[in-house]
């Protein structure tokens, strides 16, 4: 890439433009007085990860005969076998073997090719990239790509429009591209927190060390928030902007995931679950008054397992 | 009751008005262009019944010592047994005995007293009406009450907020409250269609006979909308207006629902896909361009059976 990437607010306004008629504007709904959730688990795919995929795909001009090609532990890839077959095109996923059979069997429901490859996320991308190079395909990185994170921003672009504004926004964070494209959105008019489960600090351990470092993958997030490390240009992203990463614990995602369906009838992923969990677990305790939104980022879950 | 009962608009409004900061105001989402869904399985309680409780009972003025009291199948007894919880009152609930494991030790967690009796519903209903004349307890009925109806129409007044107005609202009836409501709000502004359940058609048969007839209550939608017949009040409101009943089979409700889980992510309970699968199997056919509304009404489910 040579030059210094980023990514702007007009990138994401434009992301919006593009992506609109592809994407479901998401609701926000207030669960409590200054409690907002923006139910993006709603959307196509059952995870914001198709808004990034759009505006790769639309950024691109005309698509080549390969189609789209992606490596995903799971929703990034539904995301791009979805806006595949939306745009009529091709779409290849690599995936490690970990992967869960639901994922694989959605993924080929939407008709894309599916190689399942390697032990981690990492292997499956080095194939990807391995094949796309062959093929032609357009790769669609799962978060570190300008475009993607425009497009992911366009989440921030609607809750600052439905909410009226907030204080604070909580999110989960796997490669970092939905904190990233969110925090290009809301830097400066709320405090973007990034919220990761203990067991997969990417963006917390980066912090720490002054950028990306490989950190374990484990526990109840892995499946989607179980990238090895941050990604480049989100970590410059959501760096620079002094967003803070908040651990949680597993047991406090798999109540937090208990209580969305017991209270509210929100039926999520656990990954969709951890940015809530930092409030219901007090590890972000807001200020009397204080505005919170949370971001409600996926649904691909098998819901016997949510009692 | 003696003299002539109705409900008019203002009734409803005036409900809105009494149940805000109460209920949660759903929120509608546009599934594809001119199709809209009314989110009311995130409503309090897992269905819309919190919106008649809490007008029933805070049209009331103080609450007596007893409480509330309910007979219901379900969703209605946990939602008055929320709204009991909210106000800081008792409530005790009559359940038939076919009520599901589920539900029940739902009512028994919001701390209602809950006494199971009677083979269908309307055995439950009169040991309820038995119990309210010795305990003086506030008896909310699960549709056939003028505040109960206005409640429910509280509905069809976000949807119009929402949608700035439809041609179409599909919307599944038991005793027919919800529909009575939402038809006191839309006649003239817009086409009501009561959905039913091919196997529980308390509507369809009234529509029939020119009044009230006692139905048979079996089949998939039979622990939300197993009412025997339609109420009075609901009857001449819905026949009033020219309310249309369809009737769809519980395949198409199965289906439905499953759709819902798998393309929207939506956990809903058979009643709650009930108006959808007049539209998924063409029970329903918008003409081209038509602005149509679907009532997503209830999420009180096992979700291990939503795939
Ligand atoms: C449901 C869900 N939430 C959050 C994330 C994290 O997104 P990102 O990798 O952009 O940080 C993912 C990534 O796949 C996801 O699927
Ligand atoms: C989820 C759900 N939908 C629809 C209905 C039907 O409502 P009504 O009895 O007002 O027609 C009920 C009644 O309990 C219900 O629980």
């Amino acid at each position: 890439m040579g030059a210094r990437v980023s990514v702007s607010i007009g990138d994401v306004e434009r992301a919006a433009g593009r992506i609109a008629g592809h994407v479901r504007r998401t609701p926000v709904i207030e669960v409590s007085p200054g409690l907002f959730m923006k139910l993006e688990a709603l959307q196509h795919s059952g995870s914001f990860k198709a808004r990034g995929g759009f505006n790769r795909a639309l950024s691109a001009g005309r698509l080549p005969e390969a189609g789209l090609i992606a490596a995903s532990g799971g929703n990034h890839g539904l995301a791009v076998a979805y806006v595949a077959r939306s745009l009529g095109v091709r779409a290849e996923i690599f995936v490690p073997t970990v992967s869960s059979p639901v994922k694989v069997a959605g993924l080929r429901a939407l008709g894309a090719e599916v190689t399942q490859v390697g032990a981690v996320y990492a292997e499956a991308y080095e194939a990807s990239v391995k094949r796309a190079a062959e093929t032609g395909a357009l790769d669609v990185h799962a978060y570190d790509q300008p475009e993607v994170i425009a497009g992911q921003g366009t989440v921030g672009l609607e809750l600052l429009e439905q909410t009226g504004g907030v204080d604070t926004v909580l999110v989960a964070v796997g490669g970092g591209g939905l904190v990233a494209g969110i925090t290009v959105v809301l830097a400066g008019r709320a405090r973007v927190v990034a919220v990761e489960p203990e067991l997969i600090p990417t963006l917390h351990r980066a912090l720490e060390a002054g950028g990306p470092v490989p950190v374990g993958v484990s526990g109840v997030g892995s499946d989607a928030l179980g990238a090895s490390r941050t990604g480049a240009l989100t970590y410059e992203i959501t760096a620079a902007a002094g967003v803070e990463s908040l651990l949680v614990g597993d047991e406090a995602i798999v109540e937090a995931r208990r209580e969305m369906w017991r209270d509210h009838r929100l039926a999520v992923e656990h990954a969709g679950a951890t940015a809530y969990a930092a409030l219901l677990s007090g590890a972000y305790r807001p200020a009397p008054g204080e505005r919170v939104a949370v971001v409600v980022c996926g649904a691909n879950t098998d819901p016997a397992t949510l009692v």
